[in-house]
């Protein structure tokens, strides 16, 4: 069966369409659609438009919620702390991550805490956003429990992921996107789906044996023991606890799951401390020299943060973002239900 | 043998006699004395007092100043950019975390970039500095390579550590302090001196083959691969590009190694976001939460990051700092050279 790919330009439209559909403003359906389809553009297709269903059914449900009530809870030169009121996530997450970039290229960091917030996508979108303005930019968030911590073999920390993206100089900004997990738990959906096994060290089952049947698996297991372990904890404090909201221990204690996330977006202004040029150079300079080293055994070249990600960018803005069967049938199901024209070639 | 033990004050005192000696203001020496007794207390003695011959080594050929000018380069109300001109590490480094804990006071973060930094000793004691005052603390460093990047058989990242700091409520502060390869450096040292193998994947000896022999040990392997090796990419970025100090590249590219640090020192204050007792309420029951928890194999209880440090700092306190043969030569070589009184015991 020859792979399916659609043009991302295509498919970013029909997102809009259906995010308007489904209630949100233009501009906001703007920004879902940009959010999910960098994600797919990435390779990171576990963030991308095959999360359109849920989304859909979370804005029925009032899990998401398209008419918010965001406040600023708090707000200093350098810091922004903001109640999203369950809003959709790319859309107070953008704007929140606009606004600290700029109190960052005002005193040189800016800070922004967000609570109750909602699927937020690819974090890495968000560092990226400062990056490309010629900032470093962090974002970090933390959700209800889904890794077991070092020591343990039941979930009791959420992988929280943290993206950092520098800007480069001939290159494209460097965006690191990591879960402090082994694997993501999207690469466990995405074994699922394809049926084949996982990787021995990623995930445990229900009675916390390791397992690498994808349908079995239902805990995460942290990357590196207790350093990816130590950093979900602390990014739990530096988030979730920081927010007075925390989403690991009630769940832990028995609480109803809902799912939440809060998380910090962060951007330092290159230009306070250097000129960007030079900072641009150093940054490719540093990647060329890695790029010189011997490789070890299986690798036939190094390579830096975000790298597949970029050529898996370049390959699908070139030639068409491939969908599996799963995710074509999702977006059948999305057009229908709304009664919204199909991408061209679907 | 029965060990043999040293009471933390008593050493303390020798230290600082020891950095009077070697021509630093007493304030200076105090300070000195304090963080690498710090680092024994927690049981990193690589980090501790074995590192007084290098030091004076260091003092003496210049290569740290003790007499340093300092100079702040930019400053903001959130933002301090020092250059330490080689100053020694804790003194300039515990100044501008005051500094930096001062700024997070007054506008929620306080971010401080340090450049051309002497060896620092442990990161996690400045880290606690701002949680011992209730607010969140961050420390990053980065010194030259030592580190082979995933895909590689040779350094070419250093090591970077990261530590960071949270206010507990009936526990001390929590502190995560790790390194981003597989085994601290130290550990390798200790290795050597115990004369004990490395674990299977700590290490690669010259020609970049895996080795176990701690004296055939010559590059540091990336905590979970891409991981570790991705956030040791992106903190050189945030540390010594952002300071304009490369220490990676020029070392690749055949310059002579100086050893210099760059280092970010960052606080988060709580008491912005949240009620500062309930945050630490809300730490207490994240760790009690984790401890509930059913252990994996090979596994007594679940640890909470710092945990082990925790226990052997309550037990070095009550009981002395248990100093190896190599050490306790080290010392007493140390007072011989400067002429001063061994401390009680030695």
């Amino acid at each position: 069966m020859s792979e399916f790919r659609i043009d991302h330009q295509d498919l970013e439209q029909f997102v809009e369409k259906v995010f308007v559909e489904a209630g949100l403003s233009e501009e906001d359906a703007r920004v879902e659609a940009e959010v999910l389809v960098w994600a797919n553009l990435r390779g990171i297709d576990s963030h991308g438009v095959l999360r359109i269903p849920s989304y859909l059914d979370s804005i029925e449900s009032g899990a998401m919620n398209i008419r918010p009530n965001i406040q600023v809870l708090k707000e200093t030169p350098a810091v922004l702390f903001v109640d999203a009121d369950r809003a959709m996530g790319p859309v107070v997450t953008t704007d929140i991550m606009n606004r600290v970039i700029a109190k960052a290229k005002s005193v040189g960091i800016g800070w922004g805490l967000l609570r109750k917030n909602t699927h937020q996508g690819a974090m890495g979108y968000y560092s990226e956003m400062a990056a490309k303005e010629g900032l470093a930019g962090i974002a970090i968030v933390c959700s209800p429990p889904n890794m077991a911590p070092f020591g343990a073999r039941a979930a009791g920390l959420h992988n929280s992921p943290i993206a950092i993206s520098v800007p480069a100089g001939k290159r494209p900004p460097v965006t690191l996107d990591m879960a402090t997990s082994v694997a993501a738990g999207g690469k466990l959906t995405l074994a699922a789906d394809k049926g084949i096994p996982l990787g021995d060290d990623w995930a445990l089952d229900e009675s916390g044996n390791p397992t690498t049947d994808p349908e079995a698996a239902k805990v995460l297991v942290a990357a590196g023991g207790p350093k990816g372990s130590g950093l979900a904890f602390m990014f739990q404090c530096l988030t979730s606890l920081m927010a007075a909201n925390p989403l690991v221990a009630p769940v832990l204690q028995g609480a109803k799951r809902l799912h939440s996330q809060n998380s910090v977006v962060a951007a330092v202004d290159v230009s306070l401390f250097t000129d960007v040029s030079e900072y641009g150079r150093n940054v490719d300079t540093l990647i060329d020299c890695l790029k010189d080293l011997p490789t070890s055994e299986g690798h036939s070249e190094v390579l830096y943060p975000g790298e597949p990600e970029l050529r898996t960018d370049k390959d699908r803005r070139e030639n068409g973002i491939p969908l599996p069967p799963g995710t074509v049938q999702k977006i059948r199901d999305t057009a229908s239900r709304l009664k919204i024209e199909l991408p061209q070639g679907l």
